[in-house]
């Protein structure tokens, strides 16, 4: 049974409860040091787990040294006020139609109905905040059985010109909407741990993280992000966490993990509460 | 000076008198006969041109072989109703994706901003009709200084569960919102002929093409098109050409006359009157 919602009328929240939001980030479906660098073996065996779960979910991935790199020699986090700066912001909008190409085609080859969704085409900014989604078009396809998949893009910013519009930003307008059974949150780490782990052997696996938590973690940085700190995405996480049944942090590049949290199985990962 | 445009209010016609809408068909940027085969060296030239025109235009390619075989393997002209043909809608997508990151990538490496904007998250069709477009998210970007580009896609319907919306669907309403200075069909042809110029020696260039000239013409077909024949696209023509100060279709395979049309010269074309 189809459901038919009107575009230019306001809707209440659609609650999807046996939906699954999950964001792979741009850390684990590319080499973030490296200009333009997808990792294609971790991103197909991502998504072979994905069909594998056989679960309704919607798809947000992160643009990694797709996006970031030049976001940032364009300075575009800082809004687009020249001709030089418009014509970065064009080419950064091409660099993560690519990701987003071989990400889908990566979905598709294991028999998922994927429908990418730019935000570019489906969200306004203001000042750097997301201002408005047209949401009915992620419903539209969920309808016909397909999976929505958006990333991190370039936007109409109604203040700055252009800004970027962050996965993480879309995540939240998605939780918020469609108040998802799990919300998973796939990185190149096993969750949020007490120091980098990348720098710091002693850095421990927060099991639980909360408000309380994130203040007590130490302030260090990890390759270039235009999107902010792990604070601000931690930040995030406990907010969408609030709007959801579950909310997971895990290690994308340890096969079986996201397949497991689909499944509702137990797995190493960090449990965030909003 | 911005202009903004509330995306939820009703907004009148607004003309951009010195506009100009271009289609890059499906035919010259691809090999129509042989499956996903972009031809880089005609687009990349044709980028050329409109970067060199220094005009203010908005840009929509044809899917070529990257859209119309696949679509007619699924057949996805007669609309979704399993799930073998979700997965086709979905692997157009991807095609078409492919070609238009392509086609912005010629676009951007010759200095115009541009912003791809699918119609399958732009557009909304009922049994086979294009039944809603957002047009603001068209002002939107031009309003910032770039270039938009849509092109032929698969989107959701309200009546067949997906269907084609096609290039030609798109100029359509793009030229009743924008009424353009002037409207170019970009072909593989020097313009609309009495027979079909690649089979018929003796085919000739028909200068003025209307309503009466259509129906005059001989019926017949070349290669795999899912959006309807040579007629149906000249019917469109017609239509649009009344939305427009001029309208031609020319030859894009015949180095400068695009450049030359856009600059207002004159070139072989044929002119269409609405």
């Amino acid at each position: 049974m189809m459901k038919y919602y009107n575009i230019n009328t306001p809707r209440p929240i659609i609650p999807r409860k046996r939906m699954i939001l999950v964001k792979l980030g741009g850390s684990v479906i590319t080499d973030k040091g490296r200009y333009r660098t997808f990792d294609r073996e971790v991103t197909a065996r991502l998504a072979e787990e994905i069909a594998m779960a056989r679960r309704d979910v919607v798809l947000v991935h992160g643009a990694g040294s797709f996006g970031h790199m030049l976001a940032k020699e364009h300075r575009l986090h800082l809004g687009v006020t020249d001709g030089s700066q418009l014509l970065g912001a064009s080419r950064v909008m091409n660099d993560v139609r690519e990701l987003d190409l071989e990400v889908c085609r990566c979905l598709s080859d294991n028999g998922l109905a994927v429908v990418p969704i730019p935000p570019a085409s489906c969200a306004t900014m203001r000042d750097g905040q997301l201002e408005h989604v047209d949401l009915s078009i992620f419903h539209r396809y969920m309808d016909r059985g397909m999976v929505p998949v958006t990333y991190g893009d370039v936007a109409w910013d109604g203040v700055k010109g252009l800004s970027i519009c962050s996965g993480d930003q879309m995540m939240m307008a998605l939780a918020r909407e469609f108040r998802p059974e799990k919300v998973i949150f796939v990185t190149d780490v096993d969750g949020v741990f007490t120091a980098d782990p990348t720098q710091d052997p002693l850095a421990k696996l927060i099991p639980q993280v909360d408000a309380a938590t994130l203040d007590a973690l130490p302030r260090t940085e990890r390759n270039v992000d235009v999107t902010g700190s792990i604070f601000a995405k931690i930040r995030y996480m406990i907010d969408i966490a609030g709007t959801a049944g579950e909310c997971l942090v895990l290690n994308g590049r340890e096969p079986g993990r996201l397949l497991s949290a689909l499944r509702g199985e137990e797995v190493v990962a960090s449990r965030v509460v909003g």
